[in-house]
């Protein structure tokens, strides 16, 4: 393993003290338990919002917190879900009086986390909602999931959610946007190759020279099939079709009813992507993918939703929910209305997202 | 090898058609020579900034060209310099009437190509100076340079000379601006592993599991020595050291002398860094290394800047000087002061940077 770090079990930890000597404008960072926190938090009268999966996934969602993005995010170990002690302090600290939504990527560990962490809050007073992105069309049940996984929606709801919580709107709507990003977005990923996390040391998955994984997770569970190397046109025509092509999906997703104060499962149906949407396009990188070739993806990206009738009103490309050093990439397409663009155009001022101030 | 991409040939022009479709309010792109120009250009009574070197370190410099960076990048093939064609017809559309810099670095090719495409260009009218980078302390001479070549103080040199374009210098002051941001500004890069370009197929070099190439180039040159694997501290100690206590360094760069109407070798001495002074701190990576170990490098820099008596004012954390894929990472101090900060803190809008507006 050839990683610049020092001892596998600091990895997480010096990660956070270089972000805090490289960002005190825009962050502070609590040690044990980890997060980082928007320096001026907590924000009167806004909601706040807490994420944070496992580590790994860099610039999400330690990239993410600040002005108009979240509140709070909580990093847990590589590839391991963040503990419930990280949710409740994190909240704490940033919630102004106004509530707490915890936006949680659908992965098992995550979403028992974020529901202890939820009591524990609420328990000590605080109002919490939480709002689980399940986006992912290439598996249905994974290797840590039931049902599909949280991959790149859960970056743009960070955003959009985020902008609502500046413009005031109240945590039961802001609950109600983020279902709505949710059942909005629809991914799809692959990978060239594995990666390494610095407790293993050897990589999670093998690849032969000329395989390729579709439909991969975010921490190399297996995808859809393994599938002998095509060109990039190829590829991309495959995830985009999977993703426009989808059908209705009815997910069943626990959230807490604040009527009967109870966990209560409910039932949300994403209605399939038709022609005369408009979608913004999301070309992710999952780390050690170089640039262009993102922009050779995000090209034929373009071209196959024009002839599927599908406008693309915003875009983004790059690496920002990655898998460590992985090769590959993975497309999201958000369907968007005035309400979505007008959020997520709102200015930013993150560590990684950063415009319009 | 394993890349999205479609033929190797078509590399670059395809990266291009994705970011000519990805982001029309900000850039355009020209086809045979290939180049990529501010939507908006030319710019009125403003100095335009061209450059642009061998494809395959993106986002410099395709994803540098906006409002207050530079007017016009010229991408060569892969890691091959950008033909004199490129340079001209770019100047030829960039340019309002005030001038153009044309911002080299120094490697060969590139060096021969700008001088033939600065000729060309004052021979239909155009005014015209060449300033040259080259601030990296690892060699002198390398396989494709004579002298330092330029690697991370390029990146800067754009950001801080676009905002000095937009404040309406003349074009002798940003030539005399970009000559004090080379002069200020020593880098230093090492890789763990190398990289594959499209063309070759196969690793540029071989490093052995247990080996690091200390004071690599951005295309795989040879650099001072390859150790055996050390902490992230260690090699983060080496690099700033190397820059820290690197001592005043004469160079001899040709500029055009549009007194006597022809290029003349100009010496250049860079005073070393010391104690008190003010610096940016880049950290920047090679391509395939996770941010988190950006940070991991970053957090031991600060920590021997502040050691060294060296006030970190403003900073950098990414990969913005990449060498595809390859996984490592570079340091770029940069000697700060008024003029400087202000410059970099001006309002940016290209693809890649994008702060205060």
């Amino acid at each position: 393993m050839k990683k610049l770090i020092n001892n596998p079990e600091d990895v997480v930890r010096e990660n956070l003290a270089g972000m805090a000597v490289a960002h005190p404008d825009i962050i502070k960072v609590h040690f044990e338990p980890n997060f980082i926190y928007r320096a001026d938090a907590p924000i009167q009268d806004k909601v706040a919002i807490v994420s944070g999966s496992g580590s790994g996934h860099e610039p999400l969602y330690n990239g993410c917190v600040g002005y108009g993005m979240l509140d709070a995010a909580c990093p847990g170990e590589v590839f391991t879900a963040p503990t419930p002690d990280q949710m409740l302090e994190a909240a704490k600290i940033v919630n102004s009086g106004s509530g707490v939504l915890y936006l949680v990527n659908n992965y098992s560990g995550d979403v028992m986390n974020y529901e202890m962490a939820a009591e524990l809050a609420m328990s000590e007073g605080i109002r919490v909602l939480n709002i689980i992105i399940d986006d992912d069309v290439a598996v249905k049940d994974s290797l840590y999931t039931q049902g599909r996984r949280g991959v790149g929606t859960s970056v743009l709801a960070a955003k959009i959610c985020g902008a609502a919580a500046e413009a005031k709107y109240d945590l039961k709507q802001i609950a109600e946007l983020t279902r709505k990003v949710n059942l909005n977005g629809r991914s799809m990923g692959m990978a060239l190759t594995s990666c390494i996390t610095p407790q293993k040391g050897t990589p999670l998955f093998d690849l032969g020279d000329n395989e390729i994984e579709f439909g991969i997770g975010i921490h190399g569970e297996p995808g859809r099939e393994r599938l002998p190397l095509k060109t990039a046109d190829e590829i991309t025509e495959m995830m985009a079709l999977s993703i426009i092509e989808d059908s209705a999906y009815k997910r069943v997703l626990r959230e807490w009813d604040e009527d009967k104060e109870e966990w209560t499962d409910i039932e949300l149906i994403d209605p399939p992507l038709a022609s005369g949407d408009s979608v913004l396009a999301f070309v992710n990188g999952m780390g050690g993918t170089p640039l262009p070739e993102l922009y050779i993806v995000y090209r034929k990206l373009a071209e196959i939703c024009e002839k599927k009738g599908l406008k693309i009103v915003r875009n983004l490309v790059g690496s920002y929910i990655t898998s460590l050093e992985m090769q590959g990439c993975s497309i999201t397409l958000l369907k968007m209305d005035d309400e979505l663009i007008k959020l997520w155009d709102a200015p930013v001022n993150t560590v990684s997202f950063r415009w319009g101030m």
